[in-house]
């Protein structure tokens, strides 16, 4: 029996995938065998554990995945975990898996989930921030961040060819249902002409001001990235509004949508990942629970999980007056 | 005063934009010093030619595009030059800067106008096959189309990564609508479930048949790559009526959309397009007009410019099976 | 019992890897499949025969490879099988586990153990062309040649950057100890100032005129692209030798390296082993062996395995030509 | 006359070159036309300084350059400079264009020159740290080291790829002459087996150690990551040594050389590079001067050039552990 009385942890990734989560999971399994623990993979997150769909993990087990997108444990919402029934089941298997203390990679509807179920039958447990949106307290970066904005960058410089080609102004929605992250660092990388974000309550004159601004210094071509969840009706009412007002404008729009969770995960992140897999595990071995790991001026910390899933990162208002000053 | 009388090349871009268009463009540009003649480009398509936007060009001038997509000459469609008067001011632009004979790199459309452009005025010209779509007639391969294909699998590989973390079912939409050659092989590079194109009249219990048959072998996620030209319905209608049909099926929607025009072309199109530049500069010091340069079994080909615009590539059969084989 | 008396098909890959052989791999796996024959696949090519390291194969063990560089059966050069006891042992493997026919994915070295272990025990064989260098008789492209090509091309286009920012001269070793394609077309597609093929008896004047000519034109970086065979001394002494010519010129020198072997297969190199893996299972069923399956004018051809062996694709004049014209 | 006596401000970029360099630039540019300032390119660093190689740069001569590597001003070394004579005619160029105010985008080699410069002629002047080993104090990260761990893990994947194929030992060797933050954070982003810097006094024997762990956990190929500036004697020598321990082993060597330099910059590069640019404007209007701008725990800082150029970064202790611990 190691230290705290674990001997056994058991690992899944919830909710959305994000690339980095294979390297979060290699480097848990990693760290329990370099304490002398055991490491079991739970599959399909928390309804895996209802479902008893869990097996044990060696160091092998883990080979050649740090590169890969996606995650190799798979991962799932599970309606079930939300009942006190499903969470009972869940406890039961892993008891009877012999699982000690829990690590679970994901957002803050994970969070939540491991908060509960803590709470509920005194679990150990820690969570990894995995997300591409960047929107969880207690992290300058969740884990899938870095390979998002690089995967976005990729994709609108390939728009930009062909709207420098043809004089033409697109519109690009990216993801951030309720953060701007990805929408305001991908936007100033690719030299948008305005960025709508929820953060920032735009009016839609700012963004015909932006434009006519880009069109005096001779500016031809433009792109407008469009976070989803900004609130000016959606990025096909933008180019319909912006269609009216400019009717000469040649417009077009594109939606980038899933390829930005997939991909092989760039150098930061799979080094966050290997950093914060093993700070979970530590983390448990010095007695810490219902805490989530995190890097802050790229220092290891943990947040209480309550404090992860209630407060959020805010925007950066320096990152909004570079992307204004640019864009000229 | 060259061979066949032709002392100065016009070279434009027309049409939609497409990967490894520069490099065409660099090739005529080098291929006309080489052979001791002038070149000079034409903005804009044939709208730049009736606006007089022209300007000579030297080997400097085309330094460093070679890598790059889209188009330096940048491209237009023009409704003035559907217009016999169009034309007219065209020919006077081209009188008045001494162009001899012209090169337009392009597809289909733009082809068509370089047809009743030669005749109306008894112009030289030559056109390269640069589109993504492969629908032209006289080519195996038009140029952009290996890199369009690249981004594609690119794109649907990150894709890819999410279906399997979520055992989800997605539709992807791919662009071709005409054609589905895009479809068809890119569905084929990633091991999709099913390909829909326009030149297949499927019907929808196909598609089904086929999930059906992955889903027994054990299948737990599957691609189904769509052209935007097939005839059920559409990628979102295709993606409704599956989840009538198997209502626990995840099933998500992406449309690839504008990237699948841009990006850095491929080694292949670069050669291609660095071949159909220089055969087409030499084909006009052979004398040859209203003809399109192209490539067949490797070996550079004329075809006139009418069949390259009237007649059709045909998908391969052979192609079409293996996509039957494979989808195990 | 299927046709021809095949029941089950064994599948290695053997000699250097090259990406595509996955897809190949595949191919096979999937094919046999479908025609109801079973398939084993060898790990470790030839060695692994030898050392009975087979295993049945279905059509989930090749689920999500087709995008993987490198080859999950691995591969190996095995001295044993240069020797008759060796290739007995192997025959015994084959007749315990049942194997009637073998598909082997290689180079011409590989083909040499399949044609001479073909003859001495009467085993069906037809092999895949599986190499970067694409220098295989009897197939236009071999499997991996074109990802190979675009590796290449990605890492020149990044030392291109650091050429132009620093007005150097960059001598690029790249692959091909025997032929020149991957120079050949990489150098065509970087826009190299001059590229050094074995097959083309350069002398090193040549090489200087064509960097003077550069020059004259304002040319102030250039890249000068060498296979790995070419025959003036290698790219050190070449670069040195340019150096006491030139000493105001500001050299490096890059090998590219094993970089080039691997990554995720292109669009191309995906079908193309698609093709060929179901090909070579459908000539075992139509009788053929000691053949290998290619494509000549996209079109399956089948060619005697001595003449894939024997014979050599010869660099295509016309491209060299093209290299002269566009370095200017 | 702006703020602090400034009308105008000159940008360099000086030393090796960087990708996201072009970034800074653009920044610069548009900073200074934001806050009302001419801005002037300087080309080739401080040799073009010294031959009146300087020109007027606005908003548009920096359109489509972010997403660019290398620098579109040139960079080169300056013998000249390092002389009294050199600098005087430099400040006599300044005087003769105007500027009031230098902005030096390089590493510490070229603020050494800045800090000369600035002192023995009175010059305002605010350095960028841009080169790709993040070894310059008084930032967390250099602008071009993001880009170029990206690219060392992109050619170390495909290295991977051929070294499970065939069960092969690497040794690959990444740039980093007095620093191993790229071979730290790119090995353990590759999961390399060990890796080599100039900081760790690393014995030879603990390298075989950690072979001989991972052999005995079942790993077949491993990758050992060297910093081009570790004091075991080189790649080559140690790929010798090995051998000679380990007769059996299939060792191979790849330098990666240049392309650590080039590509596109990752999109933590651009933003880095653009608010660095910014900051630095925004610094010399502040009256701040032989300062260089940085980031450090996310914000922007100043620090006195003198300090940049003599302090150095420290690697990260826990990233040593934490390759330690991944190297199972």
């Amino acid at each position: 029996m190691g230290k705290q009385n674990i001997n056994t942890i058991g690992v899944m990734t919830s909710g959305g995938d994000a690339p980095g989560m294979n390297a979060a999971l290699r480097a848990v399994v990693r760290a329990s065998i370099y304490n002398g623990l055991n490491c079991k993979g739970i599959r399909l997150g928390y309804q895996g554990l209802i479902e008893d769909n869990i097996f044990s993990m060696g160091p092998r087990s883990v080979s050649n995945i740090i590169n890969r997108g996606g995650t190799i444990l798979k991962t799932a919402r599970s309606k079930e975990f939300t009942t006190k029934e499903g969470r009972k089941k869940a406890y039961e298997n892993l008891k009877k898996n012999g699982i000690d203390a829990l690590v679970v990679i994901g957002g803050d509807g994970s969070f939540t989930g491991a908060k509960i179920f803590s709470e509920e039958h005194d679990v150990k447990v820690i969570g990894i921030p995995g997300t591409i949106d960047n929107d969880i307290f207690g992290t300058d970066f969740t884990i899938g961040y870095d390979t998002a904005l690089n995967t976005v960058i990729n994709a609108i410089d390939k728009i930009r060819d062909t709207a420098q080609s043809h004089n033409r102004v697109f519109f690009v929605e990216v993801m951030g249902r309720d953060a701007g992250f990805i929408a305001l660092n991908s936007g100033i990388a690719c030299g948008a002409q305005d960025i709508l974000i929820p953060e920032r309550k735009d009016k839609i004159e700012e963004m015909f001001d932006s434009m006519e601004r880009g069109r005096k210094t001779g500016k031809l071509s433009s792109i407008i990235v469009v976070a989803e969840g900004e609130e000016l009706g959606g990025v096909y009412d933008l180019a319909k509004f912006t269609k009216i007002k400019y009717p000469d404008y040649d417009i077009r729009v594109t939606v980038l949508g899933h390829i930005q969770r997939g991909g092989d995960p760039s150098c930061a992140d799979r080094v966050l990942a290997s950093r914060l897999g093993i700070a979970a595990v530590e983390g448990l071995l010095q007695g810490k629970t219902r805490v989530m790991a995190g890097v802050r001026s790229n220092k290891i910390v943990f947040t209480p999980i309550e404090e992860a899933i209630q407060k959020h990162n805010e925007i950066d208002q320096e990152l909004i007056k570079v992307s204004d000053i640019l864009a000229r």
